[in-house]
């Protein structure tokens, strides 16, 4: 097994777009993060979800989210809402987490080091161009290495 | 929404069993990692896939992930078979990340808060008696969240 072999369509977002669309993003794909691409489709980052909702909760919750305990149910059902026409370039940490990339022929094993290396659940598959052309997933890698 | 609203059961995982099972439930449910309980059905601790996948490469591709390509193919693919006999327990790491953990009746701000502080895509519901009574995943407060 390659790369290109375990790799699968995932929607790439760019940095213009807005977070709302990228949350929705991750709700309707089941998705521990999404890959964020250039205009060239080069992936440049990763977009956890956990950064989305890091810009939706306001900074008090962050500190101590007990806090929010303050905030009534109703308030909090909507708090997605503080996403408001903010970008995922935005969303990005200053330090974005960098993707790991691996070549269409990088082997199961190689991919296996990569993601345990990196903690990331995601690895970005790139032509010789350094253009995206798949994902490789941590439960996909699993359901492939682990068939009978 | 409370907790108790927002939360779906998950497989959850105990020490001893053997990380292969693990890896087999990480694969067939689609999920970031793995509630560990103890005796009493009490979360103790989180078991990310990529400790799962960590377990299984040989420790000179994780201090460099290139150097797997010196593997050939046929090798690669079974690298999972490394994991071998050994336990959950083994594959936690001495300073296992905490599960965060909130009531039944935590609002969905509150546990937003708590992914985005903790990173954790993964929430763990508990009783009075701290059991566990589920789990809210980020994939699955998103959607809730962003209903119309």
């Amino acid at each position: 097994m390659r790369a290109n072999d375990l790799a699968v369509d995932l929607p790439t977002v760019t940095i213009d777009l807005p977070v709302m669309d990228a949350a929705r993003l991750l709700a309707q794909h089941d998705l521990p993060g999404l890959i964020v691409v250039d205009a060239q489709g080069r992936p440049t980052a990763i977009l956890p979800g956990t950064d989305v909702l890091k810009m939706a909760v306001p900074q008090y919750c962050l500190d101590d989210p007990a806090l929010a305990r303050v905030i009534d149910e109703a308030t909090a059902d909507v708090f997605a809402h503080q996403l408001g026409d903010r970008t995922v370039g935005q969303a990005l940490p200053d330090t974005a987490r960098e993707l790991p990339v691996v070549d269409e022929d990088a082997t199961a094993l190689e991919i296996a080091a990569l993601m345990a290396r990196s903690r990331s659940p995601l690895v970005a598959v790139v032509d010789a161009q350094r253009r995206l052309t798949g994902a490789v997933t941590l439960d996909g890698l699993l359901e492939r290495v682990l068939e009978p």
